[in-house]
């Protein structure tokens, strides 16, 4: 189904090749994570698509063994690193399907300029477009296998958090609650955790601090912000607990901020603007008097964390169904961030909360 | 000590200005390590270097209060993101030390097409050169700070890895020791596992699978390369263990890797060419009757996990004190690839390993 998907947008566009090089449009390509490619930059793996022809991967031979026994395309090309460099390839790939003068998209927001260099040097004749859009928007439509997979994310990530906050008490570590979180998320099918933001104190003010040894002390706010890859998927949640007894001040400041987020949520329907999602939620902060800072209120998610379409004031790409979205209000209160993030189905019948337990609580406390 | 390495080397060159943009010379010239620089591509944190001036920090506002907080760089621009572009702040900044016709250094092989794109358009007459190898000649030598963070971490991989081979028994999955092993680095100072390949049976002749529910059976191999961050430094060691009783054949072959391993690290002397190290490695493979196939036997590892120099047959650097190398032949065996890697500091007087227990034991079973 992704195969069509990227066939089909390659059949509707005015290129004449596709060339996925971000870790993202290589795995969506070909179903094969490649670890190193997330780690090792400069060795690229890629996977070249054309009308009419079958696809071709380019990777390193290291990675070769690995992509032969677990993916379908079968035309692999190895380069032995240091020796050959993998842009010498992609010309020859592309030379060979006749399209040295050819009309070739190419992920121009992931392709170094060292190897853009490279690559206009070998095929001086060919016009280079940026195809990244056009892999975001194959992608901002699920697949109903990407939508489980999200899914289950997200609420083992729910889970995790809970867990970690219902065992947190006045005088623990940020540190403490973040391993704990940690654990539970791997017990719950994690490969691995993404990033664990967790905060309280002076710290609850930035936005992505490291947890340490900061304890929790009454009055004060422990925010999260949470995620895991889960088959190469990103989960992405955020929460934010009272410190001892609520003040009515902090319990109104979160109920409000819960508030807006429902009526954001509640407005996830086909048709409807990301960007009229953003400004319903500034409109909101302003009227029920929250503090309102930020760039965007959500994002896409799937194999990347911040996918398209983002829910910022510039883009004006409409909903549809099977989209996914993390909807993050953020509200900036005296004592830090307060922070609470979903995710949310878009479907024909309405949005759906796929985040939240049947029994989840909005207002989380430490005692 | 780390900015005065910058400032010389950028006194040394002919560059008139520094533009650090990847996660890695952002953190060296800044201290403070950026998570969301990492997981979000297009969220650019540059630090600015010249001759004179201090350095800028250009980093989107949502990161300003974390690196307003944490590091000595005192001058700081933050742009909204979707809003304005990193780069057209960079593009002010330069303006503004008048170096609109300046020769501007760059990291070519992290900046992408797209930003690279709209660099020319905002500085048409600025001349625009590589500079990501100077960064990696200042980041080669470790400084005494670095050294420490690296033996650390790779002492703690070495221990976490051995629990996990220890613990181990015939009939286990790879997936059960490798999240052991996860365990055990994190409980040893890893803020969390970078990587695990931990494979046995037929996955052990692939380069980087990911660890399943084969099971480790007699007459197999199970092999790990292994890796945390530590404060944003890599760790990555690789051990191979036989499964149940060596055959002779089996305990030839690892000892054979392992006696080239002390060979190769004897030589790692100032001076030594690391391709020389590498032409070495391969010519001893062919005398003991291994098999090599790789396109470098080890690499330098610091805030990256391969950082220049290589240790390949085309890289002519020699070797310096307070380098740290990283030291991984393989053996393709036919039940897979033996893999040994190891953490070696350059001294003065000799090379040292710094990822061994005093009661290493080379040749390790699983029963």
């Amino acid at each position: 189904m992704k195969r069509e998907n990227i066939l089909s947008a390659l059949a509707a566009s005015d290129i004449d090749a596709l060339v996925a090089v971000s870790p993202e449009n290589t795995y969506y390509s070909s179903d094969v994570p490649i670890l190193t490619q997330k780690i090792i930059r400069d060795r690229l793996a890629m996977v070249v698509w054309t009308r009419a022809a079958e696809p071709v991967w380019i990777l390193c031979t290291i990675e070769e063994a690995q992509a032969r026994a677990e993916s379908w395309i079968k035309d692999i090309r190895g380069y032995v690193e240091f020796q050959t460099s993998p842009v010498e390839l992609l010309a020859d790939v592309l030379t060979e399907r006749q399209l040295t003068r050819g009309r070739i998209g190419i992920e121009k927001r992931y392709l170094s300029t060292h190897y853009w260099e490279e690559l206009q040097r070998l095929l001086p004749q060919a016009t280079f477009v940026a195809c990244d859009r056009l892999f975001d928007k194959v992608r901002m439509i699920k697949t109903p296998e990407e939508i489980v997979i999200l899914r289950e994310a997200a609420q083992a990530t729910d889970r995790a958090i809970r867990k970690g906050f219902e065992s947190a008490r006045l005088g623990h570590t940020e540190r403490a609650t973040a391993e704990l979180m940690g654990d539970e998320l791997r017990k719950g099918g994690a490969e691995n955790v993404a990033f664990v933001i967790l905060a309280t104190g002076p710290n609850a003010a930035m936005a992505h601090p490291v947890p340490g040894d900061t304890k929790m002390e009454p009055g004060q706010i422990l925010r999260t912000d949470f995620g895991g890859y889960f088959r190469w998927y990103y989960s992405d949640l955020a929460r934010t607990a009272i410190c001892g007894k609520p003040t009515a001040a902090q319990r109104e400041a979160y109920e409000k901020l819960v508030q807006v987020q429902a009526e954001v949520i509640q407005a996830m329907r086909p048709g409807v603007r990301a960007c009229d999602l953003y400004n319903l939620c500034k409109r909101r902060f302003g009227e029920v008097g929250l503090t309102f800072r930020m760039p965007h209120i959500g994002h896409s998610i799937g194999i990347d964390i911040h996918e398209y379409p983002m829910l910022n004031p510039q883009t004006t790409e409409e909903l549809q169904p099977n989209m996914m979205f993390a909807v993050e209000p953020v509200h900036r209160g005296t004592e830090g961030l307060y922070h609470i993030e979903d995710l949310v189905l878009v479907t024909e019948r309405g949005p759906q909360v796929v985040s939240r337990s049947a029994d989840w609580e909005p207002l989380l406390t430490i005692q």
